[in-house]
């Protein structure tokens, strides 16, 4: 099922760079995406299924080798059969070759992750190795369109000036390049890959014309946002720094309505009910990969800005806020077994990084209590009927629509408390246990 | 054009508190307004206009006076016409004598201000005085509504135990008793009103129906939304706290964009622009009477909450970062002649109640700045003609609407430099003046 690189023709070898725009629009442009991961991979594949030829670079072998025989790295259904159709097609490989690879390719999509390191700094070590990597390879007549989430100036102060240097050759003359931020729900690249806009931040006019017709071969209606490189990256921190501030001000609101004796939940859907000023998300976790960090990016490690910081402390004190409500409730946590359903950061995934449900498992560890956990996405967990053998409490703590059904199983668990915390549930599914739910009167 | 209040029939006495919601429907009832302010006044004109008598009650003699002769007693041009339209039906009256008139009224509305003290605590004494007044009238078949804004819990644990003491009269039985908080734009009561869906927290069944009634009288179609007294009043503070906290947001945005040396207003349109998770508002000021202090309210005048605090330090912060970049451009403000254009808190407005740019205009003053202000909508303020008599620096600090044609008449004023909150003007409108804007580079 694996397509070996050498069977991608190189159809036509340009001589200009201006050439290239052509070249992609008419499917004969050869595109590598670094960086195999949640961003990189499903790009990949699209692009592939859209009639050009791509290679996926990764330098994890293992990760390499189960794609190249049709399996997903990660969870996600409806990528896992696109994967076996552009395998199929010999649109798509995959490799642990960077510099090879990248000599084939007429555009280098870069992808590689950003994440927190242990200082709450930006981890730039993947995109410093993916752009030496690329600046090593003869670029001439070449695009590199950088897609990972950075700190605001990354591109002019950090990608471009490090390519130029190392390759030798002049930004926008012999190659391209542009900051093109991905911005699409994890899960959900295989409709917003064609729906969304794409924000593209060039360092030039011809390298927004070669990003752009890459991406107008995935829908060739998709809109196209061209500003400056910097104005792209700020663009996508906005964005999520907007959605993840909503959420605290939702979990605010909830811990409000607790306090006077109200249901979050139904306040939020009144406020909001034909109100054109309202559009409050629901109260509940908030946290994963991207929303948990942008929020650094945007102040170049530096101090948090006020706001984004008072929103981070409010979102990442939720999972104490349901440990200290569960003490109210039972004194100590000291030996109480308790069953946590959904480790995930969000619904239908299986990603457990910046989860604030992994957060409250280890904080209910530290109390002394027995923690088994189930995810329905996530293999290392235990099944379900494992975790609800006589639980004392019960948490719903990630949203996944498996759950939906699982109330009459907590009711016959046995457990003296069910705390709901995304008001999944009902006060009268549970016959027997005490139900508590985030946001809601005690 | 006045109209006694003698003239109104009182079509039919009921003899028991379940006949109020027919004689409503049935356009019978005749209604008294407390409170003939910004919220009060737009509302018993609107109630006049559907088909119910009307008194509206105000202490201020002199206003009631005004408003019996058609006057509106503030900038609202519209409502203007109706309050005439209004008076010659013989349909609405207004009053300064509280206990007669309530008497003679089946409906009493509590619309009367909850403003913020000098201690930042809210200032009840208008409530209070308006809740004895109601209490100590004759309350037998009455129902009362407070529409004013509150903390929550205030139906609950202040006005329904005041109005049972005061009226020795059983809430629920003997009278009717709701809260129905107010969440129009200031100035577009004479659309909101029709179309806003209506919270409608009664303390039982019975008093929902008479408030429900009430407002379908309005518009037979408007959506009513029940709740609770409290989740009622919570969802109004959610419904404004959440546009701050957004507009808080905004004005970071662009104070990062600033430090960037990118043009936040273009970057926030971007990341908008067909992005369904992303409503970002425009930065600029924010602040008045609603917006301002209703961050205070949720929490009680105990401490703020974290991230209302945030958003209300960054948005309080706005004019003196606008102070600050001046400084820069200028070194000291000593003597420097600046015209500022616009004085109320937000567009189409007179209303200077915690107006942001009220409060540049005095720290402007504070360093030593010569400060002229004009604002088309208040007559107290100069001339523009005047005010743009060779200033050294014109702000335009309110986006009234008449202000986006004065670009040329600010350019020919010889100022050195225009500084414009709103980003309403373009770089290239200003031949002479450096331009700057708010979230714009440097």
């Amino acid at each position: 099922m694996s397509t070996n690189l050498t069977s991608f023709e190189h159809k036509q070898v340009i001589h200009m760079l201006t050439d290239l725009p052509q070249k992609i629009k008419k499917g004969e442009a050869v595109v590598c995406v670094i960086g195999l991961g949640r961003v990189g991979l499903p790009l990949g594949i699209v692009l592939a299924l859209s009639g050009l030829q791509v290679v996926g670079i990764d330098i994890d072998k293992h990760k390499v080798s189960n794609i190249k025989s049709g399996k997903m790295p990660f969870y996600y259904p409806v990528m896992h059969g696109w994967l076996q159709k552009a395998l199929s097609k010999g649109a798509f490989t995959a490799s642990s070759q960077p510099k090879e690879s990248i000599e084939q390719c007429d555009v280098i999509i870069v992808t590689v992750g950003t994440p927190m390191g242990i200082h709450y700094q930006i981890d730039y070590s993947q995109l410093h190795f993916a752009i030496r990597e690329v600046g090593e390879a003869d670029l001439t007549n070449r695009a590199v369109i950088v897609r990972s989430t950075a700190v605001p100036g990354t591109m002019v102060n950090i990608v471009l000036p490090m390519l130029k240097r190392i390759s030798g050759l002049r930004p926008g003359v012999d190659f391209a390049l542009a900051a093109c931020p991905e911005r699409i729900l994890e899960g959900q690249a295989h409709t917003e890959l064609y729906e969304l806009p794409e924000i593209i931040g060039a360092i030039d006019d011809l390298s927004g014309d070669i990003a752009q017709e890459l991406f107008l071969k995935i829908n060739s209606k998709k809109v196209i946002l061209r500003t400056t490189p910097t104005a792209a990256e700020l663009a996508k921190l906005f964005s999520n720094i907007y959605r993840y501030v909503g959420f605290a001000l939702a979990n605010e609101f909830a811990i409000w309505a607790e306090k006077y004796g109200e249901n979050a939940s139904e306040i939020i859907r009144t406020a909001n009910d034909g109100y054109p000023r309202s559009r409050i998300p629901k109260p509940g976790f908030a946290g994963g990969p991207c929303l948990g960090k942008d929020g650094f990016l945007l102040d170049n490690n530096t101090t948090f800005s006020s706001i984004v910081s008072a929103a981070w402390k409010l979102n990442e004190g939720i999972p104490q806020h349901i440990v200290a409500s569960l003490m109210g409730e039972l004194g100590s946590l000291c030996g109480i077994k308790i069953a946590v359903l959904g480790l995930a950061f969000k619904a239908n995934s299986d990603d457990v990084r910046l989860s604030p449900s992994a957060k409250l498992v280890e904080i209910l560890r530290a109390y002394g209590a027995d923690v088994l956990v189930h995810d329905p996405n996530i293999k290392e967990t235990l099944p379900i009927t494992e975790v609800l053998q006589s639980p004392d409490v019960v948490i719903l703590a990630t949203n996944h629509p498996a759950f939906t059904d699982v109330a009459a199983s907590i009711d016959k668990s046995g457990c003296k408390i069910i705390y709901d915390v995304w008001n999944m549930f009902k006060p009268n599914d549970f016959t027997m246990a005490k139900y508590m739910g985030f946001g809601r009167a005690k």
